[in-house]
Formats: structure tokens, sequence, C-alpha cells
């Protein structure tokens, strides 16, 4: 199987590396993906561009504060772009960037597969029956 | 691009649900397969099955108590087999499930995209360019 060889790459290079452990950059930016609300705003973000009202209606559950915090991460890891637009009524609108639509097309297959598959994962298991 | 179409699948999908934001089931796995330490396990594992003492050695830098913690975590979510054979000495090895493997076949491109494209995420940048 071939992510056998690609799973057998990636720890050669961490190996060889040795800092992947201790602060190897990547880190950081996988968390910011895969958190709660930085996986459901790239999700929102990958159907289209929203400004931030919208998206705060669409991230159901998540806080002014935490959302503002989750774009500030996503933005400095260059995934989402803002853009304040200079009209009347002011606006400011989030889209993610070519580098970003590309960690979607790698985030939503693994968080779609998670989704789907809840049914056979033991410790979800309770949750996902009903639902 | 058929993500636009999945994003939007799943986005509906959490709207429906409405409690995918406080406690769907899905984040609390998702947590564990792409924290520190259980990525670097399921990559590990994804290779071939190791002996505890062999996974603390390829995982590096990973405390006795943090790795038992996380493979107790995987366990829990049905990723990982832990083996205990009777024999003298006794030992015990990890292994990825059928279940596992499918979700490292999902998690290695993301982990192996963000590897490969650190050099242009701006907030990792500096790290990047000297590996």
């Amino acid at each position: 199987m071939s992510s056998d060889r690609d799973a057998q790459d990636l720890l050669s290079r961490w190996q060889r590396g040795n800092v992947m452990a201790a602060d190897c950059p990547s880190r950081p930016v996988l968390q910011h993906l895969t958190s709660r609300w930085g996986a459901l705003v790239m999700v929102a973000l990958a159907t289209r561009r929203h400004r931030f009202a919208e998206l705060r209606r669409a991230v159901g559950g998540v806080s002014e504060r935490m959302l503002s915090q989750t774009l500030k991460e996503l933005e400095a890891d260059g995934m989402v772009l803002r853009t304040a637009h200079e009209v009347v009524p002011p606006h400011v609108d989030y889209e993610l960037t070519p580098l970003g639509q590309e960690a979607a097309r790698h985030l939503i297959p693994l968080i779609g597969w998670i989704e789907g598959n809840l049914g056979r994962i033991p410790s979800a298991g309770q949750g996902a029956a009903s639902s």
C-alpha cells in the first residue's frame, strides 16, 4: 500500500530532522488547521468567501473572540485572506488563499472520513448512533 | 472543484446536526489523531507494528507517560490494537487496526502536505528555510 511508503518517508524525514518532536514549525500549523474552530472555519470558507457575521452564523457556537483569534491564526499561516472593503457601510470578508484551498483539499477528506465513520469508532459510538 | 462540494456537504450536515459546535463526538477523535504525539504515533505505526520501546525511539522526545496516554486514546478510538504476547520475556506490541489504517490514509496526506509546504507558510517560514 502506498501509504506505508508515505508514512515511512515522513518518519525518516522526521528522524533525520530530529527537531520534529520539540519544535518543528509544522506542529502549530497542524494544530491551527485541526482545532475545533480552525477545522470548521476552513470547511466553511472552502464553500465560499464569508463576511465575519456570516461566518459566525455558519460556525455555530463560536464566540466573537474565538472566531477572531482563529481567523488571525489562519491568516498568519497564509491560509485565509482578509479583505477590508472601503464601501458604505464598510465591511470585511474572509476567503481561502490558494494555499488554504490546497490545505482544505487535504483536510476535508480527513474530517469527512471521521464524520462518516463515527459509527465504527468505539469511543464515539454512543453519540454517533443517534445522529 | 469537488472539494467545494465536499465542504458544502460537511457544512450542511453540521448545520443540520446543530450539536457539532458543542459536543460532536468527532471532535475528540480528530484531536487524538492530530495531536502532536497522536499524529507521530499514527505515522510510525503506519509503517509497521512496534513494541512500546521501539515506538518510543521512533517518536523522538515523547515521554513514557505521554506515549502511554496517546496509545490509550488511540486504542479507545479503535485506531490501535495492543497485543500482549505471553512469551518469555513477555512483550506488548502495537499496530494499526483496519480502521486506523484507513484513518492513516487520510491523515498522512494532510501531514505530508504541511511538511512539504512549510516554505510557503508565512508563520513557519523561518524554520522551514533552514531545514
